[in-house]
């Protein structure tokens, strides 16, 4: 017997009558309104190409960690759920991978993958009866066809998601050939970048040496001195930008940030290249880079985005199999206050420069991340991240920073994903769980519902674009290209 | 003028009517289901011997430190509520510390030891108004009137409670005789025993050195020498299992784990046993000694349940006067993404291997503990624990960890109490508790209603079940006795 | 247009219908009683002068730093707000800096801020449209003419905000004149002092040289010698208590305690009185001061109030130029159950001892300060403070310390205000949420709404003045003048 398969139109709304009312006039006012998504890690050579996605394993449930790290810590192996490793493409069968999906699906019951995918599944797909073992076949065959045809290639996917603008992220030793080449190609879906320097900032990431080879290469600078390397950020970045970048993003273990002396910064890069830093260096290190991306920031007005906090690759053996972004980053406890000194001292009243600061430790919230975003200039607060991009990681975000920080030091949504077919889940969501957030202030009257209405609408469009400068850097493109 | 005493229907759910509608209903699905109480403190005597309990105070007072921690808050002493010292049973007046208990009953008002009093008194002892210091003697009398009685003795209560299975907690150097006179008594009630080496484990523990003793002693071994003492737990865990143990315990200070070398360990130990180790040393066998249990897990099959965070004793007068565990135990913030690494380094992908962790620290909810147990097979949260153990504390768990962790990820309610006559109320509240929130679920349309209604079943009988691995034990014994 | 501005009957009770109609029942308990204000930061000189507030900027504006961080924040600077810097008063043009308030007023929406200007502007000066940048001139006027009246002069605001007793704080250093004055005035009203001895405790206050000499020359006393110094705060806490105080007050970075011999203190205050103490130092004569204080508190009957984990002073910058508490200073995680424990070895089982505990860290009220709180017969807890003064704080505050404290281990409200226009409102505020939490668990039928009404009385009016000792003052008041 199957079940039928519900998107409820109320669905996230609080269920006291009367603020559900409320909730669903202000869900009415953003409901329709673009996708602003600058911050995410969808692949730019799928608009670029504009290729039919594989099938929906290789499009829904390998790429997905947030799925696979579930279904494995029940005992369920990554090979069988066509999670390519170390070695490569997995040998698992697509559709086995699936039916073994869908086994587990009661899994994932009040998880905000299971909100994201049943929107995926009924308002992209079309289904209509819930997945389930005996349902595994059905959908992987409706999934597979509608995947060939010309109305799911990524580019007719962006446009029907309305998305107004897309940022996928990139590394500095990224050539950029696939924005390049949508830019080149005269679409009008505008994907941009953001730059991501972590393997060329991090001594302690597997890719370093790497990395600051095509750096070198890239920028055309000898990286191996601190001026030249530091040269070599600023022509990146420059690059970056004309390819639409609006931001900087960084990945740190802490948010740790330092502000040495340019004489202590060349002696600590000239330890870090010669590779023999010992881990107190490249946490310096890391924190010295902080600052120095800050001030670049200052002088060429990309907005900076610090993600500190998560502890990656925490499950050695499989990371040793598998690699790296495998469902076992685990956050940890996360200190912003003599963190972040440093470069507020230096930087932190800079009318001119933008910091986004994130948070996988809740408890910073209300204690630091609020009092912090609710005096210093530079500061506003990202969404709730990752494990907290939820129903209800959501409201304790809202509920823990807004009496502090209020609304207009934050910075509405960021979908931060790489499963492109959940970014209007993702963002309809976020909606929804802000309409009943205000609609519980307006039901309690510590707020107006006009007041409400205004927020509402800045929350789900107006503060990204204006956080993420992207208001600023369409007038830019518009004054360049008179 | 007395008060009637109720305990409503509908208590702990929800007060929104359609929520609530919902709670009701899944609330009627496991309402009458077994008792699985795979984690407490009761003493195996009671059903042993199956004698009369003595009288109110000694039976609800003065064993519980919820009640008299409350009472010694505000200024009465232990002395004069029953509770025994290290000097021996108190010469307080049973009916005067009932007195006294019944003066001060205002004080537990919106807390859990007022829920699980109520049911108690309404439910066990059929009383109908409420405590006052009018009430006191009525209390008194009622309550000792209906111990005399034969429907009263232990095991007349464990069967009409309903319980199918209860664990107790006995140190390796416990004799088990009584867990040994119950089997042989015929009786059908399954009372099992859970190994709990703290005593043998932790050399700062006050009976370390006499524990080792008996440990010897009850197996056999020289347990001066490291291979001994391994030996010497491997030989007491399965006269554990035989007894019906399905679990382990262990009561930790942090979550710290080490995997040392064979000969490192060894060098340790012989430390430890000169009884000249220093804190930092104590800390690290403690860590080491994890692992050795999970090792020893993992060949056993016995469930391994880590209990850290708790500053025991920290009120020294007191603890000089009365000894342990006099209310006096103070939580503490504890780490469990670094501490944890060593062990599950080494075992942390064993499909084979269940690890069930508890925290007293609920920032680590959703920022370390739900997103460990929603990768690493061998883990799973324990529900909301000692102080936690309450309405609100259950909501937040539930809050915190389902989004990242699922349900399936934890393991049904623990009563993890020494109050016998609580047992029903206890596992009432958990079972009110999580139909109140599968009830917002469904009523925000992020769960179907038939989801929810498979859920609270596994939730209150087929989880705890199957992660004590009480079916599998089952089976075994089914196995052996045909 | 402007919009009406409204004080719904109803702010702040829960949404759900029949939850709010028991709030509402449990507020008009409480609605019309006293104000009980045990700490705050007005100035006595405010009631000893009795002359008129200048204007709606410097009254309002220039010294609620919970409103100007909020628009510094979003890059007002705070000379164009009227505050005033180290190099004296602001020039700013009190009406354009109010201008400039009322433009940025959208800022508020969902902080408390808003909540409490909206009741002063109501409730205070009867303003009945919203404020916007159309209706900033008509507030000002209106403002600034209501208090050149009798009516808005300082006692007659104290007298018509129903004011039963407010204390302020004063150092050592200060030599209580105003208090002084208004005893000698004849004026009813009670306005106490509270001990707050910093800038003479802690060595890296940067009063501390100067406010010894005041503190030498106030007490008569050597406070070069550890013997003389102790002596001096015994002679101005016994001047305090003269002066009304029932309490003293202690904010400090962290909550550390120590309990150093007689000569390990006096040495140590040998280097604090060098001027070389290191940071580590300073930190340990803080600790051991608190020890002190505790038993001298111990002796004359002063509550003591402990203030723990903000880091003063965060923004370098501002505060070379702004000087102290300009809304930059933001809270620490802050631990409890180490760092106490010298002092409670030392005096935590004494029965005429009273510790209030605060914090700005909330993951320490179930983790730590409810378990201590709910144990030591010294300790209370404080409300939620400073950030978290806020609907949502004090929900949180409730919901995370009643389970293991109760309601009778607290101590009610404090505004802790320097805003003296907002205090009806902050306790109306604090009001209405309680009823809310009850209202809550009385529908949940965790609580009889008899039991509830009884504790708002008791959170309202009969805690306060319990826990600060005013009863007890003023009968010793009532004795003396007998």
């Amino acid at each position: 017997m199957t079940r039928p398969l519900i998107l409820h139109e109320d669905r996230l709304f609080p269920a006291d009558t009367a603020t559900r009312a409320i909730a669903r006039r202000l869900y009415a006012e953003v409901k329709g309104l673009p996708i602003i998504s600058p911050h995410g890690h969808t692949d730019p050579a799928w608009f670029a190409d504009n290729a039919p996605f594989s099938n929906a394993t290789e499009l829904l449930l390998a790429p997905d960690h947030y799925l696979y790290r579930m279904l494995y810590s029940q005992g369920v192996p990554l090979e069988s759920l066509g999670v390519p490793s170390r070695a490569g493409r997995s040998s698992a069968d697509p559709r086995e991978a699936f039916r073994t999906f869908a086994a587990h699906w009661k899994l994932f019951r009040g998880t905000p993958s299971s909100l994201w995918l049943t929107h995926v599944f009924v308002e992209v797909f079309g289904l209509g009866v819930a997945l389930s073992p005996e349902t595994a076949d059905l959908y992987f065959d409706t999934i597979n066809e509608k995947l060939a045809t010309a109305a799911f290639r990524p580019r007719a996917l962006f446009e029907r998601f309305n998305i107004e603008v897309l940022a996928t992220t990139e590394s500095p030793s990224d050539s950029l050939k696939h924005h390049m080449a949508i830019r080149e190609s005269g679409w009008a879906g505008q994907v941009i970048t953001a730059y991501r320097p972590d393997p060329v900032v991090d001594p302690e990431h597997e890719e370093f040496a790497p990395s600051l080879e095509l750096f070198a290469l890239l920028s055309g600078k000898d990286v191996t001195t601190w001026r030249g390397y530091l040269e070599a950020h600023r022509i990146r970045r420059a690059a970056f930008k004309e390819a639409g970048a609006t931001s900087t993003d960084h990945g740190h273990p802490t948010a740790r940030t330092a502000d040495l002396t340019d004489a202590e910064a060349e002696a600590l890069f000239q330890v870090i290249v010669s590779g023999n830093a010992t881990p107190e260096q490249a946490e310096l290190f890391r924190a010295q880079m902080l600052t120095e991306m800050a001030k670049m920031s200052l002088d060429d007005g990309l907005v900076m985005q610090i993600h500190p906090g998560s502890f990656r690759n925490h499950n050695a053996a499989l990371h040793a199999r598998f690699g790296r972004d495998k469902g076992a980053d685990i956050p940890t406890s996360t200190e912003y206050v003599r963190a972040l000194k440093p470069l507020l001292d230096r930087l932190g009243n800079e009318r001119e420069l933008r910091i986004i600061l994130f948070t996988l430790d809740e408890s910073a919230y209300a204690r630091e991340l609020a009092p912090l975003a609710g005096h210093y200039p530079v500061l506003k607060l990202g969404p709730a991240w990752w494990f907290h991009d939820s129903p209800e990681g959501m409201r304790r975000f809202r509920e823990q920073t807004t009496e502090t920080a209020g609304f207009y030091n934050t910075v509405g949504f960021n979908d931060d994903t790489r499963a492109f077919l959940s970014i209007p889940a993702r963002h309809d969501v976020a909606r929804r769980v802000d309409a009943g957030f205000l609609a519980r202030l307006v039901a309690e009257h510590r707020l107006g519902e006009d007041e409400a209405r205004e927020l509402i609408v800045d929350l789900a469009y107006n503060l990204p674009r204006q956080a993420y400068r992207l208001d600023r850097s369409q007038s830019e493109k518009i004054a360049r290209s008179a």
